[in-house]
């Protein structure tokens, strides 16, 4: 018992939690390396270079390793949750099933020497990143829950589309001997599939005024037909599908706070009534735990330390009354209590002008002058940027602008070595804000000092060209851009700002689930395009990149929006084809686009996509949104602090 | 007193309030017909012909009318609410100074012959909608409370959008002599404005894949920039505006039904007073109603039938005893119960024979065969429209078509009358869904043996020419969509669907205020449109539509995409120019196309219209499906059935 108590605890400590993560993050990261490599500068087909090959057994020496690692994760996950469990246990036999499948998969793809048509276990990896997450495997089965209701509307959607579709062709057939009507019918209802894919990307309203023009320039009334269908299938079916989502997940965040706030509390109320019985000899009826074996009991205790010391002080106020059950788990609610950080004591200076500079340097106006020279560089870098639009780079003068970003450099080095003096060094660093601007500045510095030193000062008509990498102007640039990140630190000084911000970061630390579940959506549906779609895309003209916007192309199509770099013929690519996809916009050039290169089939795969992507996912989010939300701003809530924000 | 009570009564007599409404929609709807007179078959501006102008003084007359109806409205509603407090009412205040203007504006028109520059009196007639309606004023006061925190994410969105601006316009211009880089840089970043211009596009999704291409096919890390700025901006920020508002409308729904009930408890309340002080005289212990009393009462109250009645009988079951106040409440929870409508009796035949038939036809088996039948039609339709989607009209056989839709027809009567039979023909009428099926299936018959008498019957190489207006084959047509309506009647028999499609009829219900507020929007917008943009879209080449696809224009323009319909030349085509510009996509075609022939000020006329439309009122209408939604399908809410679900 005690063997596998000590391999419990070293399972789930930090150590161990965190080189199972970092594995997984590296399976699954092997996709950029493995066979058809990301590592070209572009993805377009016309410029892309043939990319570096990984010789075979690297990549997959990286895996085998992976793929051990979670051969000890099994095995030490199956020992403690005992061989009659783990076998009702469908996560952990999937884990094992899949681990074994990969393992073969992994000596066949060796065997062959990496020529192996199809990777099976690069679907599967996914699945690793998803049995390690209790929050992802929650909200698969809150999604789960939710389909029945999703499917109805689905097919309600369904139907809504195929009565368009032939009402559609019906009506654009009434008037055949119309040039325009027939036109319509040529373009967006040539047959029953066109139809419906024309209706489809309408739904998504991604063809929206093109698909009506046609009609509409015919007869103003045929426009009605297009609202009428956009209205209920865009407005209302779809915003229907996002209420269903958002009734299942109401509650869902509540409920998994109530969850682990009750773990907690069966965990305290166990360890009084341990630690009551370890005395219950002395006197039975007065049964309560002692302040002195509750301290012993803490220092072996691993947790952070302000919360540690907090509950240690109220324990030794109890001096040595027996401690009842509720006392014992008041101590414990000052795990809630965010601690207000002290930052370390201001140093002392003696001379009493040391002291009115310390107190006018650590005031906060001394801040605000600080954001109001950030906003004015903001500015005086749009006022260049507005009047060097039209300027040639040849003839820019960059004299002004140079000593300018010296001055603001200068002013913000002042300001670092003022405000050390004031806070002192360790009371600069405890402000999160003062370390990165400290950190912004000293780069700034030395990309400032580099300039200076390469080129010398700046004069008029000061032009030096490029040497090496960059010239003098992108290095300006370079330290402008870094300038724009300084800004950001106003935010936090406007109250209604502060608000929405804290909202947003709070939505990000629950966003991981959410965030699991798309990464494994992305990776499963980005290495089935690759299997499906590599190559297909091929280079016009022989790879030539010289043939100008070539008027034999129609509008709007794949070739003349010169989408060449939105491919799947590796990772990268793959995934910002999808992030395109998922967007929505545009999307039927590529669906056209793969239909005429591959097959109509392919309109399958993006339409599922689509439907995962754009339908569910991005609904999800939205109702992970609203949950968070309105969690946080409702009044009766403000009891329970949020993390962050002292009481 | 007396008098007034009867203007009171009068004024709010349905007789009454729906000649006020028709008064509201007929100087609404007048705008079709004004000066710029939609009466056009088309609204594109190479095809336009010279629009019907009404005569000065016709379309005045009519309006003359609507204001005079308007002026006695305020003075009863004056008189009603009494002067002292007319003149806190804001509201009313409002109303009468929108009605002098009105009033003067009218004469000014009238004197200048109609050829007046600007017509102030159009802008204002929304107001007269508005002030009719409680529930917009409840959901206008719900907007301005939201304001402020829309505002701050508006700012937020401002923030973002500057920053990444300025990051966008120093990245593309780093690696300035690189050709892609350069091509990134004059297309979509050439200037301030320009950049700001595309992002604010690339919020909306509208133009996704596009703005990145020549950026990303330099090399892969720009698409970073992108994506990053649309996941922010387009999933952060946007739907945290669209929680702001939901979290501001969450409630409200229930709150104004709460509200109704309880002035109506109110009411009852005071009734109860009022009766049992009549008779307190009697014995001021006992206080209470005599139903005697009650029943001579509600003799003059005017409400529904069926409720009526169910009331009376109930105070005839308490004898003469007194009512006491609960007892009087309850006798009115009467009215909240929906009545079961009892359908009329069926016939009675004496032959058994008959007696089977009718338990036949009248079995919901029967229904279900009917509904199979539809979609059997409906399966043979799509069949011939696929097999004819390749074929030209002259070509076609409508033989088997011609036969097939006979038969359909013919069993479509024989059903009717079967149920007629079988139901009695009042007992038919009281189905709403066999009173849609009845009318389709007569329409259909008429269109039958009208095409019967027309060109006889059907036989092999059956090609009648074109007859008047309509050929046969679109007769046919025309036929065939009104037999898929029919199928419409097969959704209710599907419980799921059941559910969702009463979700929607009882949103459409509630959906009143928020119509009602689009409406408003839309007809200032476009009354501001017309009288910004009118006749500023002029047609290419002196109006000559024999041009072909010119290779002039480059790809993606207004010229190109053929958009002249969307203009503002007329109400109508104004109307679906912002509705065009409300669904987003390809909105930036539009944009740019006023922006050149008008002038860079318009694209503030569209942004405007775009954060009114699309941002808040999407917003604002998916908040009130969910909150709708939520209502409905909340297991706790099931006790209080909503109008129209039998108990």
């Amino acid at each position: 018992d005690a063997r596998s108590m000590w391999l419990y605890r070293w399972y789930y400590s930090n150590l161990c939690q965190r080189t199972l993560s970092f594995t997984i993050f590296l399976i699954l990261f092997l996709a950029f390396f493995e066979t058809p490599s990301s590592l070209t500068r572009t993805a377009d087909v016309r410029y892309r270079s043939l990319p570096w090959e990984p010789p075979c057994g690297l990549t997959e020496a990286v895996e085998l390793l992976c793929l051990l690692v979670f051969a000890a994760d099994v095995s030490v996950k199956g020992y403690l949750v005992g061989w009659s469990q783990f076998q009702k246990n469908l996560w952990l036999l999937a884990y094992l099933t899949v681990l074994a499948v990969s393992l073969v998969d992994w000596t066949v793809s060796l065997s062959l020497l990496c020529q192996e048509p199809l990777r099976m276990r690069r679907l599967l990896r996914p699945f690793f990143l998803l049995q390690n997450s209790s929050m992802m495997k929650k909200t698969l089965k809150c999604i789960r829950w939710s389909l029945p209701d999703m499917a109805s509307v689905g097919l309600l959607l369904a139907i809504h589309l195929c009565l368009f579709t032939m009402l559609g062709m019906l009506l654009f057939t009434v008037g055949e001997k119309d040039a325009e009507l027939n036109r319509e019918r040529l373009t967006y209802f040539r047959s029953l599939p066109e139809a419906l894919t024309s209706l489809l990307v309408l739904l998504t309203t991604a063809n929206n005024p093109d698909v009506m023009i046609p009609a509409y320039s015919k007869n103003r009334a045929y426009a009605i037909f297009f609202i009428v269908f956009t209205l209920i299938g865009s407005l209302f079916l779809m915003n229907l599908l996002t209420a269903i989502i958002y009734n299942q997940f109401r509650g869902y965040l509540m409920k998994s706070l109530q969850t682990s706030l009750f773990r907690r509390r069966l965990g305290t109320r166990a360890a009084y009534e341990v630690l009551s019985s370890m005395q219950a000899g002395a006197a039975p009826e007065t049964a309560g735990v002692r302040p002195h074996t509750l301290l012993q009991v803490l220092q072996k205790v691993q947790m952070s330390g302000s919360h540690k010391q907090a509950i240690m002080e109220k324990v030794r106020s109890y001096n040595d009354v027996l401690l009842s059950a509720d006392e014992f788990q008041k101590l414990f609610d000052e795990l809630d209590k965010s601690v207000i950080k002290e930052h370390p004591p201001r140093p002392q200076y003696q001379s009493p002008f040391l002291q009115t500079a310390q107190f006018l340097f650590s005031h906060r106006y001394f801040d605000y002058l600080g954001n109001g020279i950030a906003l004015s560089n903001l500015v005086s870098i749009c006022v260049f940027l507005v009047l060097d639009a039209d300027v040639l780079p040849r003839n820019r003068d960059d004299f002004v602008l140079g000593i300018l970003d010296c001055i603001f450099i200068l002013y913000y080095v002042l300001e670092l070595l003022l405000k050390v003096f004031a806070l002192g060094p360790r009371g600069y660093l405890s402000y999160p804000s003062n370390v990165c601007d400290g950190l912004l500045t000293s780069i700034l510095l030395v990309l400032e000092i580099s300039t200076l030193a390469v080129y010398g000062f700046p004069h008029p008509h000061w032009k030096p060209e490029t040497l090496g990498l960059l010239s003098l102007w992108d290095m300006t640039r370079l330290v402008n851009m870094l300038i724009v990140f300084r800004f950001l630190r106003i935010i936090p000084n406007m109250k209604p700002m502060a608000m929405v911000v804290s909202t947003i970061l709070g939505l990000i630390q629950n966003l991981r689930a959410f965030g699991g579940i798309l990464v494994v959506v992305y990776y499963v549906f980005a290495i089935v395009g690759i299997s499906l779609f590599r190559g297909t895309i091929v280079a016009p003209f022989g790879n030539s990149s010289l043939a100008p916007a070539n008027g034999s192309v129609s509008c709007g199509s794949f070739e003349q929006l010169e989408y060449w770099a939105n491919n799947f013929d590796d990772f990268a690519a793959a995934l910002v084809t999808l992030w395109n996809v998922m967007v929505v916009n545009n999307w039927q050039v590529i669906l056209d686009a793969y239909a005429r290169y591959v097959g109509p089939w392919s309109k399958v795969y993006f339409v599922l996509w689509w439907l995962v992507s754009s339908v569910i996912w991005v609904n999800l989010f939205l109702a992970l949104l609203l949950e968070n939300f309105l969690h946080r701003w409702d009044p009766q809530n403000h009891e329970q602090p949020s993390a962050g924000t002292p009481e």
